[in-house]
């Protein structure tokens, strides 16, 4: 079927190219020309604006933005001037589901069928399908199911259709009114965030099975290593992630690709520790926060990325601070 | 070849299990001599006594543990004294590295070999077979080689034997001299408890989604819910763990298992949620604090099992007295 | 000078006490009639409405509100509407500082100076005064200042004014606009519940001192205690938390009413153990999520609270679950 | 009474100061000479070694050890080689509690008893005083009852003694058999380092509270800043801790002391927020998992020194390369 995509970043792109690949027919456009050429090269029709893209739409225009979530809301109502009663906008992006709720409200009273779809998979779903997370009134969730179908990887290793959890098997979901799919897409990153964590923080701990044969400073404010025996291994953590993906409890992609990440180079030389986190862990946990549910395993993954930005800095000082004034404590510099 | 195992419960049956099935010779004893026919039932050669055990032993005579951790070590300094010089133990349970550390001193002035085998796989392994982390002496692990090969998964899905790793592909690992392999399993457990309380963590605000269609309590010692309009989703949990199962960031093999348990029961009436924790987890936070790395993901999942087990009544009973005694604040009952 | 009063609950009532005492006139109201009746049997004035009550202010009419954070923006409306232009209200309860933003700006336009005063001091504030933070236009503060003085504690234990700091030595101090008073005291509680949940940690690591005393399951499902002969400490919990008040690096007021409560009763027998949140421990951890602030100890605190309501059962079945399905881990039952 | 004191470092001899105020006769030992002349010129007796020292005590001899922890059990040996059955050796230092229970159980087989002494009130113990929680025989911390009174506040800010409670209103309370005395005061640490991290998370939101006026970058990788119209407030930290120091729920010393510090410099630049911990955190945090009682805050506190040595930058760099591997984000260099 026909589809429009706007936003030909490296997610809107692939995922354009998985659709060409199926037989769909894609309308695309970009601010950035060269984005909408290297797809109508490979098969798309370009459009020259947004609104030259909505044109070239068969009704009903089915319309999905791939866009920072910064802008998307307000590039959804600009869309959503130029469309008729009957259309779907799609959003693909890490937004808020909130200003889908919002925004879904606001374009329902025109007509317009707003549809957001949690998007995962990376760099990797042109290859592997992306798994989706959809919120949006059922008739229009029902009439892009084509375009879902061949976004998602399909019946992967043995998975069958489910008359209880519908598509779910496939590797798309409808998951309830809008909002919902980015409500389930936010949860599940917060989830990622735990996931790496648990990795990294143990991961660390391998590195450090050796402390025992590192020299080690003996002042008042140095706590000793009491039985510098039991650390002395030199543990290889490329092999250790490597055999962790045959059999045990902690089998994941995650791991599979940082058995990946620490084969090429265990230093990780390449890397400054400076960790993005782009929204969707903090809407995670004030979601949490709202509706008073603990979560202390998420919001450590997500403070200690504040803290890799560096934001402890000024907490730490105070503890110096405080350190200092009552005990005379000097802080010991950096090694 | 030959081997003998001690100990058959759930994970030491099945191993024999597979074992046999690949050929190997297999003499088995358990305190339980029902356990100990049914495996004889099956192919394996069984021992009426410890002693009985190591005498049908040839030389050199390999002896796997697969006990209690509580047992363990007494159990092996039992069998050594039956043992000769060149014969080996190995440990297969979930016994604190630094035991393995001792005992494998202890044993090898008399010439013993003292092998700690973490060992993953739960009650799958028979079928998927055991991921290994294998710790001791090089020539006593080369020995052992054909049982870890058949112990472990193999080369499955597109692994291939790796010059750098080496038996990392196939699903078992020689980490290091003797407590190295229990050490890198211990550290796979705590990453475990991570994964398991973020999965948790994250299902849970999910199934809070609706809190907005719930009726509130508007007194001043409830939080009010400024936004019940953005929580008035009824997520599907079966549904959604079985979507992530396809394509998303968050897959993995505890999430497969998570989705059946979902789609069997999303309420999950069978349980009470006091959660067990049997060691590993505790000694992974023992040895982040040795060695002074942060492990606030791994630490939260430990306590919040700590927590589920009652052993924070005590420390909620003091907060709500605190809050009386400031602000005549009156506890809630619990509803 | 002259005020008026709404809201004359435990915190509200107190304070007219202690502004009488002081020799200030008070103009007081509530929907309950024995509040009012109460407190004009110790010399204040009573109204029967909110018209009443605005209608005997002189000009400029300043009217304190001292209500549940969930109806104050309600009424401060409705009060506003019976206002004219140079009067002012105040808020002295747990507000969200962002309601207090929003309506100081509304009001700003109509000529109404809205002041929002952070308040600490809880049931012994009518004795010791209470620490006041507040935030509003400055001339509407200036104005205020002799009821601030009174409220405030004044310079106590040896506090004397400070150029460089006004009043804060007396226990008030005007933060900043409006909103600052609030978000001060947000953080203010958020601290609060870091420094509660720190002594009820610690007392209950105390309390479990003699852990080696008691029985212990020996199965696999519970980790073993290694070294029993290390927890045979029965700790005086009373007598530990009343010596720390002298000298240590560790007292506080909270810690005074700590000793306190567990010179009554060792046992906490009183308590359910379930700890009621009002809204700004959530605040500020939304704060510091929105700022990219790292606190995983308040953060912390605040969901053992969760946890202590319940809100953690789903998440603990769901791990109890997850043991089952890959390890056939049968969940032990509560103690 | 006579005392010896060994050890001249800050605590050390300013105990010695306050013992000698009092009345008592001090006999001083330190490797370095320059500590004892000090003394010595302020009226203390001077020894020139370990056994001149205990030559020159009374019988029973009573030894106070002030040394690092790392050196503490060495030393005591050393003394006990050179004492009588009755004569008492006192640990006043920051030593593992566990050490102090091994070791008196060596020393009690020879008729030598030993003491263990947390000793809090930092560099402010001379004048204000010293909190001491004492483990040991009874017969022993009876004898030394003049030591601890004078070592003490006393009856500070209305303390009375107390039939139940004994000496802990004046500052000194014997908490049980040897090793209790250092176990509470590990427990105190614990919980001081919780407190600090209340403090120092609160007060780094507040400093963030204008980060609506600063200038936010709007990429992919950073998280937007929704409402900067609520995080306008430019809060003068100095101030607010003034002002919470007087009425406020949250009063405390450690505040105290932090209102001077941010009086003297609120940007803190004599710092650079490398925290140390000197085992007592370390030790909290294994009693609590050892005796499986749950402690969120405290080891959060904790870890989060860890991360302020530089030990998360492994596990950071792991992050930044799972987000490559993954989504293809590329990691934003520190600003």
């Amino acid at each position: 079927m026909q589809i429009g995509m706007m936003g030909l970043g490296r997610m809107g792109a692939n995922m354009v190219r998985r659709l060409i690949k199926d037989g769909h027919d894609c309308v695309v456009y970009d601010i950035n020309p060269d984005a909408v050429a290297a797809l109508v090269a490979e098969g798309a029709t370009g459009a020259t604006s947004l609104e030259d893209l909505v044109a070239r739409l068969a009704k009903p225009a089915c319309l999905w933005l791939m866009l920072p979530a910064a802008i998307t809301g307000k590039v959804a109502k600009e869309v959503a001037a130029e469309m008729q009663p009957g259309d779907i906008i799609i959003d693909g992006g890490n937004s808020h589901y909130q200003d889908a709720v919002d925004l879904a409200a606001e374009l329902s009273g025109r007509g317009i069928s707003f549809v957001d779809v949690g998007t995962s998979g990376g760099v990797w779903g042109l290859e592997r399908g992306y798994c989706l997370m959809i919120g949006g009134p059922e008739a229009a969730v029902r009439h892009l199911d084509p375009i879902f179908a061949t976004l998602a990887p399909g019946a992967d290793k043995g998975a069958v259709p489910s008359a209880e959890h519908g598509t779910a098997p496939f590797g798309y979901l409808h998951c309830g009114p809008s909002g919902a799919g980015h409500f389930v897409k936010m949860v599940h990153n917060g989830i990622e965030y735990g996931m790496m964590a648990a990795y990294a923080e143990g991961l660390n701990i391998l590195k450090a099975a050796n402390a025992g044969n590192r020299p080690r400073t003996t002042d008042a404010e140095t706590s000793p290593l009491k039985n510098p025996e039991y650390y002395r291994f030199d543990i290889d953590l490329a092999a250790v992630t490597e055999v962790w993906r045959h059999g045990s409890v902690i089998g994941s992609w995650l791991l599979d690709l940082t058995a990946g990440v620490l084969k090429n180079d265990q230093t990780l030389a390449g890397y400054g520790g400076r960790v993005s986190d782009s929204g969707e862990g903090r809407w995670t946990l004030k979601a949490a926060i709202d509706t008073g549910v603990p979560a202390p395993v998420l919001s450590s993954a997500l403070f200690d990325r504040f803290t890799s930005q560096g934001e402890s800095a000024f907490a730490d000082k105070l503890l110096s601070a405080m350190r200092f004034a009552f005990g005379g404590h000097v802080e010991k510099k950096a090694e």
